[in-house]
């Protein structure tokens, strides 16, 4: 397999390694990947996290299970186990479904699922690209935008999606102000989003997820990004769980509000937000926090807690979705134009 | 001084003393207060919290220095300092203007002044009932409803406001659950909420303060009540940070959204929710917590931060204002009904 080089994922010399996005912005520590189990545990605790990237590194992972050997047979159940790992990101199935076929179409060739997996790496760093590009046209010179989780090089093997075409907008010097939600309960925002826009020099205000719709209520967001985990067919949205709240507020505010997303975030058998799978997951991180910095359960003990990770945003409150093909407006995928689309 | 205890606050043999709630639920410590700069320092801190009970701790405060032997003067002199200790809940305000008037119509009496103070709790313990039995009928039978922030007995000198209201409502057996909000950055609904409820028995479940509007899309919320901590003389609300962005999702999914305070917590002279100064804390706040149970900051150092303690909910996202008068409905507010109270 030839190299391969993202902000939070490396192939190199054939040894695969991923950051440890929890222990991040404190800590940047790698970890050597040895086996599917040890990528698995890595996605569940989201030591590896973003759509795009939880999709890329279970293809990477595939792939350093061939370079050890295995036959055809455990490569489908090395596959299938990967899949399971998170069920609402689409963008994992859709990147497993890939090699299946290239291995349907080509039989079980070593080079052959490089290469895919080589292509899909460049292909998501292209669509990264075009979506900044297609994103950034949205934003108005001295827009102050907000975003929600992280979406950017950690979360992805390019410049990022949301985060991407915020970005993007600050290279043009567009973007005047980013705002953004501290995501909890892990606090994507708080810790990755931060960190990647110190990384960028780009100036921006950290804010509790509670205090976005007081922000618009003062005019002080233009335009809201967010990135998505799986969108139907119908435009319904799935995303980081607070979204939906962020959405609703912008709708009332007028302020416009853009999902951005590579084509590979399509669901188009799901037909709508509804058939969506929401992940639960363990009350832990809602009754306290864990992070490189420490952890505190503040929460009584044994207090029942509600923790899905994610929420549905639908269509009617979403302005446009940024795909790397261009941008679709409401009425666009509400006539019906996302089902038009192929996804690879 | 009659002896005075309320479950966060005491008086007893001429001795102060206050409930630490930045220390609950893990550690039920009682501070001893000796000075007016110890009680602000209480209250600036949040040890000391909750509209009505920094009122109420202001008012024994006056009364510990008067058995200290305080001059006029320096009586003014304090309570003036313990006004500026928290700008945006007005029942503070309100109480203290009450001495000052005891003072103008009886002269420096200390007995006078005990007197007052404690009509002042003997009061507020009352409206705290009558608030919880008017709001109370406003719960059908088998009602999931949602709370944000604590407004409990830790936050009055009774049963609570919003939370007294919830707590009637289950002892009527007609709360089916309730829903907690966090409430961050300070946690007092995964804090001191579920502390409260957990000690009444009554079923609840923490959420994120972004969940709230998922759980509402889910047809899992039938009512919202939340406190104050001023309300303007248009029914314009402040109330804890997250309150605006819950009564925007509220109004969408068609939730009824009660407003609970006494009528001390009204500012008729505040003709409208623009006009309530909004504190600003610090940074430390949203870049991490600091609870009884340990501390962690786990944004990067530097990072700039938005941190508004409480936002404003206009009247139209309102359903209706309970207070120890009666339930005041949007459409009698907007026809000025408030303006008719009077507040003592």
């Amino acid at each position: 397999m030839k190299n391969i080089e993202a902000f939070s994922l490396r192939y190199l010399d054939g040894r695969l390694s991923v950051l440890d996005q929890q222990m991040l912005p404190h800590q940047e520590i790698w970890h050597s990947i040895e086996t599917t189990e040890q990528m698995i545990e890595m996605i569940i605790s989201l030591k590896v996290r973003g759509a795009p990237l939880i999709g890329l590194a279970a293809c990477l992972t595939l792939v350093h299970e061939i370079s050890k050997g295995v036959t055809p047979e455990q490569f489908f159940v090395h596959l299938e186990a990967l899949r399971s790992s998170r069920p609402t990101a689409v963008n994992l199935a859709n990147y497993l479904d890939r090699l299946k076929r290239t291995v349907a179409e080509h039989g079980f060739s070593a080079a052959r699922i490089e290469s895919e997996v080589a292509a899909i790496f460049d292909e998501d760093r292209d669509m990264c690209l075009k979506m900044s590009k297609f994103g950034a046209e949205l934003i108005d010179a001295g827009d102050r935008v907000l975003t929600h989780c992280n979406t950017g090089s950690l979360a992805t093997a390019g410049i990022g999606t949301a985060l991407g075409v915020i970005k993007m907008g600050a290279q043009q010097k567009k973007v005047a102000h980013v705002y953004v939600d501290e995501t909890r309960p892990l606090l994507q925002g708080g810790r990755l989003t931060t960190y990647e826009l110190k990384k960028e020099n780009i100036e921006h205000t950290l804010i509790c997820d509670s205090m976005a719709a007081a922000l618009m209520q003062q005019g002080l967001v233009q335009k809201v990004f967010v990135g998505a985990d799986r969108i139907a067919a119908n435009g319904d949205t799935a995303n980081k769980i607070g979204t939906y709240a962020l959405a609703l507020a912008a709708f009332y505010h007028r302020v416009p509000f853009y999902v951005v997303a590579p084509s590979t975030t399509l669901d188009l058998q799901c037909p709508t937000g509804q058939h969506i799978p929401i992940e639960e997951r363990k009350a832990e991180e809602v009754l306290g926090v864990k992070t490189s910095a420490g952890e505190v359960l503040w929460a009584p003990v044994g207090t029942q807690v509600y923790n899905p990770a994610f929420d549905v945003t639908p269509i009617e409150f979403i302005t446009g979705i940024v795909l790397d093909s261009g941008v679709y407006l409401q009425s666009a995928v509400q006539a019906g134009q996302l089902k038009q689309l192929r996804v690879r």
